[in-house]
């Protein structure tokens, strides 16, 4: 539980990402939620990534990232996800002006190609999988002198994601817990490291989906494993964490005190409750830590010690699905107190 | 349309407020709308006030005013608004470690009674109608010592909502229109006041619901006139100005380019569109702007000129009605487009 000395993580990388993407990037508002905080017994705060540019929080680490890039000059970059990064990554190289193409399979639905082509980057569709386009990224890599934008397992990228846990315990000094949706592990890594960096003393949870978890099976298997992946509600947490991994494995190994599994039926409770109570709209992956709040499954013994931190990642669900979460929610018996366990 | 030179109002006081309110307020996001910017052809920004403690941007004034009269030794205050403005001063009082107490019919619902009590204001039931537990209040203020807050005829009240005029155009100073939820007129006022300061040509729009608009109707009648109230889904925008209103009417008339009024369903249609397309939640006064925007209403030499600024004003709506407004709008023929008209 020591602070990792890695050679290529330092808090003043953390300071450096930290001015990089000032101005590019949001200090999002750290919330107090008086429905979970009657709930857990201490004061418990939301940090409010959805107000970020495409609406996730990955745009702190590509715009990190791609800073770092263009100050060695490059001038265009690539990256095959379709999701938050592949946002991120297309958000942040047009407020640097720097080139970004997106590879993409054809069976990418369309609205997430305009998604992307609307903010400025290039689609190559390629091949019939991600695996193919992922391959052509890396192509274009060792062809054409692009530059590849990892989504999680570089240092830069989990710098950027480390600012959040700046603002956490800057604004909020006496923070007890932090509670963070695991996944490749990069904001997990960087979240984790700045707070520690600031209080060896925090306690710091992963919440992640209970199938198709790649982290979480590593962790338990000792060494990066490979999982099946598996529809979840929380789909930005899906995709595995490379068996090559060389940063974020090992920092979220040495950082976790815990990991929380999720059913769908607890994401789908999150999601509701983030509407209903705080009057949010909050992607799956997003809404874990409120499920697992909501659950009682966060330790009693940490969460007395203080003041409580969720980190909500994002906003990027289809709202028609969010609309039949909510609906079916409201159906429930008495859909205010559902899944709620008062934590003594 | 000059700058009024009211003796009670300068543009340093706006710098006081801002003084005074800040690290008890936050500094709101100001967004990019992707779909409203296609439909108006400029790019259309939200000013998410809806991010504030108790939802909505009367913090500002409230903390302000508050504020004011702690410098001046008060330490008890009363008010006998049963909505924002009641919620916004029992925050600024218990963030200011100063006395509340809130005036209420004995009519008022249980829920709006204990959302003032949670804040730790003192709640004094008083009669069976609004005006009694009004002149309640003055007469707490006569005989008992206390400090009244006016929800918007006051300088710093409005001086409080002007910190969000200077935030807009610092942020964004090529703004050429800004579009404001028109009330009471403090946020008007303050908005106006502080943008007009910064650029004379900025086009300044108040929009409001088409029935019970007191603001509206004394601008007609060129003197604050009584209107009728009527139900609308822009509650928080109902209310008379004060037959005796000293500085809001004034500053309105004199600032104001156009008032668009609307009907309920441009209303419900500008909260559905915030919660499919921008995933927020708003309340009825909160979504004139976005309704006003999607009715095609505001003009468009004014919008031709420049970014535009809608000031996304609070999220505090009654969640069934919320869902029922958005579930009524998913089953449009194509609700995706309804309602709107593009703005050449």
């Amino acid at each position: 539980m020591s602070v990792p000395s890695l050679a290529d993580l330092s808090l003043a990388d953390v300071y450096r990402a930290r001015r990089r993407i000032e101005g590019r990037v949001r200090h999002a508002p750290l919330v107090e939620s008086q429905s979970l905080s009657a709930l857990a017994g201490v004061p418990v705060f939301l940090k409010l990534e959805t107000v970020q540019p495409t609406g996730s929080f990955k745009v702190r680490g590509a715009t990190n990232a791609l800073g770092h890039l263009a100050e060695q000059g490059c001038r265009k970059v690539v990256t095959a996800s379709t999701g938050n990064h592949g946002r991120a990554v297309a958000h942040a190289a047009r407020t640097l002006g720097i080139d970004a193409t997106v590879c993409m399979s054809a069976l990418v639905p369309a609205n997430k190609v305009d998604a992307v082509r609307a903010l400025g980057a290039h689609v190559r569709i390629v091949g019939k999988s991600q695996d193919e386009a992922e391959h052509d990224a890396l192509r274009l890599v060792r062809e054409e002198g692009f530059a590849y934008v990892p989504p999680f397992d570089d240092p830069h990228v989990i710098a950027g994601q480390a600012t959040i846990g700046l603002e956490i315990v800057e604004a909020l000094p006496d923070v007890a817990n932090i509670v963070v949706p695991l996944s490749g592990g990069g904001l997990f890594a960087g979240v984790a490291f700045a707070a520690r960096s600031a209080n060896r003393a925090i306690g710091l949870t992963g919440v992640t989906m209970a199938r198709g978890a790649a982290m979480h099976a590593s962790l338990v298997a000792g060494q990066p494993v490979l999982v099946e992946e598996v529809a979840t509600l929380a789909d930005s947490l899906g995709g595995g964490i490379g068996l090559e991994n060389r940063y974020t494995y090992a920092l979220t190994r040495d950082l976790i005190d815990q990991t929380v599994l999720l059913d769908e039926a607890s994401i789908a409770r999150g999601i509701a409750h983030a509407y209903r109570h705080e009057r949010l709209v909050v992607e799956g992956a997003a809404a874990v830590g409120i499920a697992a709040l909501l659950d009682g499954v966060l330790p009693a013994g940490r969460i007395g010690r203080g003041p409580l931190v969720l980190i909500v990642t994002g906003a990027n669900i289809d709202m028609d699905l969010h609309r039949r979460i909510v609906d079916a929610d409201s159906m429930q018996p008495d859909s205010t107190q559902s899944g709620l366990h008062p934590i003594s």
